[in-house]
């Protein structure tokens, strides 16, 4: 694509075990942006240094470096099994921070949201994630967890996500606060994202109690984890209310 | 991922331009069967030598070269926009008769159905592909389209789907075909697959006439393109139908 001063720019900060689909099913849509263009910029520990991202051991190429990375005018923070460890990595945590500040929108797609929320970024905000991990977000006295099961909510300029193909539905709302509606709708059309999920078990509100049961099993290493992070987190370095940690 | 004997192999020709999310839906959804497992494989010209797909001119590295990849369980093939330049690659072209037929299936997601179509192994099926290029797959003699804008059409092994994000319905529907009813309801659920498009907007039977005419036009020199490849394609080399390219 032929780069314009005008392209708006979009930065998702890859780690590795990202989750593949919370990175490429917004990049794909917000890639259909015409107007504003949107330029997409991967952005890993080293420009050109493989991340792999899951499922699939996916190997993918970033386009910049977490310390060489321009300004993003959004910010995309993906979920996925690697997010305890990234969070572990003060390089990854300086850059949300850093880039959270300049960004016109600041989203965490699944998971993600724990990612930000971990750094102090959705502090005062309401937001949600996974259904499996609605508990931990719970967790942070500073944040308020949105009712249900939404595909995404917006709170200021944060958005964050359900569940992995929720970013999907983010992103189409996305393109509408980038571009306005009818840029918004023709992206959904090119994309034809008219979906008709074979089974209608897509949240833990429709799904039979059987696989909620299964699909929680598969989650609840993950979710320990997770959980025991947040708690640690939390309980020898609380963030202070009145200093969230984006704004000094 | 540990790998198993066991595993199936699922594999993605990959060409310069393809689709992003034509791959990673897929990828994504498959990724999560147990029960068999799954291991994906991209396959590029070369193994490790980037390819880049689009939007956002994401550069992957291949898991495997066209030349050395082992045989495939699951075949899925994208389209995007160098869809055509890749048809006229021989050894795309050879990698795609070759492995079809050892699949036990062979998907063509959005217009890589026009892929399968070109090498002649859609031959004698029923299809579909993006609403835009319903047209261009109406132009093999040997194909029947499938009516209306279906998400996914399964015919014999074949598998081929609506537009883009169509391939995570075919992916689920796959998901239970090889792994059974319940492991695809998990991977559904695991996915968050609860989709709540913001528009509604998402196929020709659904968009309103305006958006409708500004999505078509955005996609109307490449319908163009496929469609003088496919006729010149037909004209000049007409696949005999007692002798389909699949099973010689």
């Amino acid at each position: 694509m032929p780069q314009d001063s005008q392209d708006l720019v979009i930065g998702f900060p890859l780690f590795h075990d990202a989750d593949l689909l919370d990175v490429m099913a917004p990049l794909e849509a917000l890639g259909f942006l015409q107007r504003p263009r949107a330029r997409m910029t991967l952005v890993g520990p080293e420009a050109g240094k493989p991340v792999t991202l899951n499922p699939g051991e996916t190997r993918v190429l970033p386009d910049a470096g977490f310390e060489d990375c321009s300004d993003l005018d959004v910010m995309i923070v993906p979920g996925g099994m690697g997010l305890v460890k990234a969070l572990g990595d003060q390089r990854y945590v300086t850059f949300l921070r850093k880039h959270a500040r300049e960004a016109r929108y600041v989203v965490g797609v699944c998971a993600g949201a724990l990612g930000l929320a971990c750094v102090g970024l959705l502090n005062g905000h309401v937001a949600t994630t996974h259904w499996a991990f609605l508990g931990v977000l719970g967790l942070f006295p500073e944040i308020t967890v949105a009712p249900g099961y939404p595909r995404y909510v917006i709170s200021g300029n944060r958005m964050t996500t359900g569940g992995v193909t929720s970013g999907l539905d983010m992103a189409i709302a996305l393109c509408a606060l980038l571009g306005g509606d009818d840029e918004a709708r023709q992206v959904e059309l090119l994309l034809q994202y008219a979906p008709r999920p074979p089974y209608g078990a897509g949240d833990p509100s429709v799904a039979d109690p059987t696989t909620w049961a299964h699909a929680s099993l598969r989650l609840e290493t993950l979710r320990t984890d997770r959980a025991a992070f947040v708690r640690k987190l939390l309980g020898l370095k609380p963030i202070p209310p009145s200093l969230p940690a984006e704004s000094d």
